[in-house]
């Protein structure tokens, strides 16, 4: 499976020109990033948690992120509820199990909420994504960590009994839908000193489902145009504090030039 | 109604001098944002959100900031507390019905909110100062719009039965007091791209309300210094990250000359 | 007592090598920063909060972080879940009372939290460390102010009947363990414009404190990074905003020449 530079731009092109509304459920440390990362690439963020209002805003949106990051029991309630109103109306769901593995009930929460209902994408690092199958995991905290051979035999089983596609996100990105498999190699270490890049990356793969009914495609081309924005964002940076600000400007600027140059795929 | 560069540095001046105390119960998105905001204009702002002590904050500020942004149920019975001890002390209260239109939860809050005791100002784009009239009305989140006749309408509508300054911020700035009118052209399109910075708009309209006492004249100011920082920061910037930082550079370093050489407002 | 930047970049070394887990439960206004600089201090953050799994977490963790910032009750309930267990786990605890003294809800909070437990160090501004101790005492909020005779008083006090070390930060830092106390003179006036770097002092105690078992020496070593990261990333800096990113930037970078050329420490 190979995507072209093209594909990928014309997905951009298609936020940039759609605007699509994502509502996000996610968690605290990192939402000031990804609603920013959301207006760099071209949608438009909402973060909206009640109960009260969280279904009458899924129901709205063009995709809905939920991400469990700092989480508890009322927040929990609502992302069922969004989850169950974006389900009964066709509108793509992406969730991040984020520490799942950590906790008993941080990993009890994750897979109670991919079974819920159908997501469009599930996207972690390695560690989570295990977490998600396998109960003898015991990850240390939300680091990311390199995808194993484990981790992409479990995704592939999610997959399969979610139908769905599932992300694991590391030095290499894995996407992963049933039989078709694709790799990411853009990035750069550097990304991981800076909070909440792998939350971002599961909101951008948000703004590709909007536009891109086929979530494994949409999540590979987020996840291209993650790792490509943050290579050209690397060049001009000095630390993290720099890559935070840099990061956002390149998803802005990004031109069909910019991906046909970093472009890294592969089987 | 014409504003000097002067009379806008006047206030300024006295916000860097007093370094008034702001009451802000705010929406998780912008809190970092709002605070370095009021910090870099020289305002001290306090965010406190429990109902065990909003009151006893909010007797103690200059202003007091209610954003309902990210709100729930916990938070909205403190935004009213809060709202009640500050009236009935004469600390002025800046309300921003973050998103009222996009969901009947949101709508409702909001108008109970202005309708809960005296505001300063109310500050909004126009389709959320539509929605605080207009049972018609469905907004598509909490994106800016132009700011349309009806939204002006609106506004002199609430500012005569609530005897308030009601704001609408767009492309242009309609800051509204019963029969008094002023337009603010200052600002810059990539702001929009910014999360929070109507956000921040509030923020600062409660620095401005500590140091002046005519509400209107007050949000005219904040308008136009934000406005003003944000053209500035622009220049400066490779994109939404970049100016994010240059604005809060620009607010700090804010001077008589950059208030004289940018200010565009007209009847 | 004096500290040497030999003995100081140790500590440093240790926390890149070993990347130690810091569990923050914190304020929403500063988690971004306080994560972003632990990551680029070069530990591993986490921000959990909800009482179903704080103590899971907490128990993992090299060092456990509380912050009362925005504190409710259910915030509250599991700070104190938290630190029972730190404590029965020999995980060194660094507590922040921000604001205490502020409102009678924040007074009597902190200075029941820093009663449940023995804390490793306590952090705060002059005022919130004198309201740990002292009825008579109304601070204006949350903002630092100067170290005072009595605050070390205070200190020294609170030192003795805790058994932990005791950080007054402010325009000149002051740790206090009982009989000792180190003076760190450096940081610079600017830093108090950006919001929540008394925070991230906190959290960075954290990250020495699960390096270095002397929560005096730990203290100081932080203080002392903070100010000279500070210093360094000023000169850089046009304003605020430009501040919090080098800030990031200088910790991820900091060299022994750094500490070297830098460190102002005094009895």
């Amino acid at each position: 499976m190979k995507l072209t530079a093209e594909e990928i731009f014309k997905s951009v092109e298609d936020i940039r020109a759609k605007s699509p509304l994502i509502h996000n459920i996610t968690n605290y440390v990192v939402m000031n990033n990804t609603a920013n990362a959301l207006l760099s690439i071209g949608a438009s963020p909402v973060m909206i948690h009640a109960e009260e209002e969280v279904e009458d805003m899924a129901s709205m949106a063009s995709a809905l992120v939920i991400n469990i990051g700092t989480m508890s029991a009322p927040w929990v309630r609502s992302m069922f509820k969004a989850f169950a109103r974006a389900a009964a109306q066709g509108v793509p769901v992406v969730i991040d199990p984020v520490g799942a593995g950590a906790t008993p009930y941080r990993t009890t929460t994750a897979r109670e909420l991919i079974s819920a209902g159908q997501p469009a994408i599930i996207r972690g690092n390695a560690s989570e994504i295990l977490a998600l199958t396998d109960d003898r995991l015991k990850t240390r905290g939300v680091d990311s960590t390199a995808a194993s051979a484990e981790a992409l035999y479990a995704a592939k089983q999610i997959s399969r009994e979610r139908h769905c596609t599932v992300c694991i996100s590391g030095e290499l990105d894995y996407v992963v839908h049933e039989d078709r498999v694709i790799k990411i190699a853009n990035g750069h270490p550097l990304m991981t000193r800076v909070t909440g890049l792998g939350c971002t990356a599961t909101a951008i793969c948000g703004a590709f489902a909007a536009v891109e009914k086929d979530g494994f495609l949409a999540a590979a081309k987020a996840m291209a145009v993650m790792g490509i924005a943050g290579e050209i964002a690397v060049k001009q940076s000095a630390g993290p504090g720099s890559l935070q600000m840099h990061f956002l400007d390149a998803l802005y600027n990004l031109s069909l030039q910019d991906v046909r140059k970093h472009l890294k795929t592969g089987e």
